[in-house]
């Protein structure tokens, strides 16, 4: 028996979308699902209650950052991520390569593995697949990712394909290197940016390794969002019907019914909680800035059909004044709130799968909110 | 009938500390109390629920701060601040003079009132005593507080005595001005700096303009504790025995214990959250600064001794960790703490008045925290 097991329930009559259950060790996931991301061992500006209150079934978090600071030792000493941070329920943690493409500096990728420099103190670091999960291994979260390469948007076809062999031998490696595998799935990563016979050619290669689950990576990183479904399309019907599919980094609420729509599971992304630390929350009737100035007498709730505890406590114009004043407050009530929206349309999603109508309900939906059908 | 009733519930044996209940529009308020502050209409990180966890009986607002952003005008159509911060218990609010005089540029005081630039943006106000009660019925907290001019540490006697007499004529116009006394109760302030007489005078003076309370100001700003514990002797003994008595700006253990024993029922100040904020909590054992390097691996709570929502739940390390990784929890644990152990502190300090052995009570929290006796 492997840590995680992937239970299909029904799909959607009208779509094709995916009803399911994941059990993990922390518990059963209720699928489709978006997790909220907790980069630094915190979901930005929440407790895990308020995460629970909101309906968060499972949190991400960063390999790369946890590695900088404090430490994946520091953690396995305090037993492990879900007693350090308090948070009981599955967590999944990424590889850190997409960290460390990103955000270091200096990097030098290597068939062994990638050298570069700390964002935070420039000190020299190196990450191959087994020390990358070494590093997942210790600290201990339900669902970890394998080591890749996340080629940029855009890249060319020699470069990605080239990339796309290197992410498959690591993929071997990081399974080799996996020492948990009864209390952690290893989910492997499709990549093979915007070329339909290296994305075919990327799940055949993984679906080989027989990982528990599969991530599709190397999307939303710039891409038009019409590229981006292409690439679902060509994929997500190769991967296996029994394992759950993750789409990495995405979080607009088009997206997510989109993805869904085209047999994804799993989402995540920081949009939500970083645009709210800015001040922009989502609403049924599309996004609203409420820092800007036509809110500052406006008494009605973020969104009158939210339920959350910003919305059922706090107006515009008192959230717009926190805002103003810099206060932490604010960030708070904004992150509840959009974590709730996205977390609510994700339960509307998954009733809508079981009773077939999910291409209604996006029709609606995108109406409302002010999106045109592509 | 006013809009407060104080009800002297006993004395100390040991001491003469009073052990009150103060009956408010929005409910009974249990004192000796200290009064969390909420500046800019939110206690700084906290929720109103987070407060009413830890035993928050009424939070302070600014009235400078309010009158500046979003201004009151805003609030009251909102409902008044207790309705537009989402806070159904008691609120008192300062006048705002302690702000003119300390924050904002260019003032220039005046008998009929001070001129003064935004420390925001540099606009030219002017608030007079009258405009300070128009701002504070706006607002409608349940106690307001004169407009009075708190002259610095150290300050000679002739500008202490001159100022003290427009502050005793700035609280009669206040009086006068005030059109909501029913529902909201003004506070005189004595001041007088650090001189018996004229401290004697300015309680013998604002006595007889009969306010439902008094305040003791101009203390607190940098002088000894041992002059402001004096300048108590020399004064609370003047005052009315069933009124309350507020000393404004004393928020360390030490100061609440002393503040207590001479007779004071209430005290506001920011010292528990700003430190918090900047990774400092109070300890029963003394205070801790978290994010110091030496608890990077101490598994235990912030206090072991403390009941409050982070130190049943994290451990030094994570939120040294969290502070370390500049995240927004980081605060709020650090708040919901340090406000904690006052408000239990006053708890403790209640219940030994009520035993008659608040001088046994001090001797044995100075001991341990580490206070040597004066
Ligand atoms: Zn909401
Ligand atoms: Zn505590």
């Amino acid at each position: 028996m492997g840590a995680i097991r992937y239970e299909l329930i029904k799909q959607c009559r009208q779509t094709g979308a995916r009803r399911g259950r994941l059990h993990t060790p922390h518990g059963i996931i209720e699928t489709p699902i978006f997790m909220p991301v907790g980069t630094q061992a915190t979901v930005k500006a929440m407790t895990p209650e308020e995460l629970k209150e909101i309906g968060a079934q499972i949190i991400l978090s960063n390999t790369y950052h946890l590695h900088m600071r404090p430490g994946e030792k520091l953690i396995e000493k305090a037993g492990g991520l879900h007693k350090f941070m308090n948070w009981d329920r599955p967590i999944l943690t990424d590889s850190g390569g997409f960290q460390v493409f990103s955000l270091s500096e200096l990097r030098d990728i290597k068939e062994e593995g990638v050298t570069f420099k700390s964002h935070i103190d420039g000190s020299k670091h190196f990450i191959s697949p087994e020390k990358a999960i070494e590093i997942e291994n210790a600290l201990g979260a339900d669902i970890i990712m394998a080591f890749d390469e996340c080629p940029p948007y855009p890249a060319d076809y020699d470069y990605t394909k080239k990339s796309l062999y290197m992410t498959i031998r690591w993929a071997e490696r990081c399974k080799a290197a996996h020492r948990n595998t009864e209390k952690q799935a290893l989910f492997g990563i499709i990549q093979g940016g915007m070329y339909k016979d290296l994305r075919e050619e990327a799940v055949r290669e993984m679906v080989k390794l027989d990982f528990p689950g599969y991530s599709i990576g190397g999307l939303s990183i710039g891409e038009p969002k019409p590229i981006m479904y292409e690439v679902l399309d060509w994929t997500t019907h190769l991967m296996p019907e029994n394992k759950p599919r993750y789409l990495m980094g995405v979080g607009s609420p088009d997206a997510l019914i989109e993805g869904v729509i085209r047999g994804i599971d799993m989402f995540d992304c920081v949009l939500p909680t970083r645009i709210a630390r800015n001040g922009t929350v989502f609403t049924s009737r599309g996004k609203v800035v409420v820092r800007n100035a036509e809110y500052a007498e406006d008494f009605r709730p973020l969104d009158e059909e939210c339920d959350c505890y910003a919305c059922r406590n706090y107006s515009r114009a008192y959230i717009r004044h926190l805002f103003k004043a810099k206060e932490i407050l604010a960030a708070r009530l904004a992150t509840i709130h959009n974590l709730r929206f996205l977390l609510k349309l994700m339960e509307n999603i998954r009733q809508a799968i079981m009773e077939d109508s999910l291409l209604d309900f996006k029709k609606e939906f995108f109406a409302k909110y002010g999106y045109s059908e592509k």
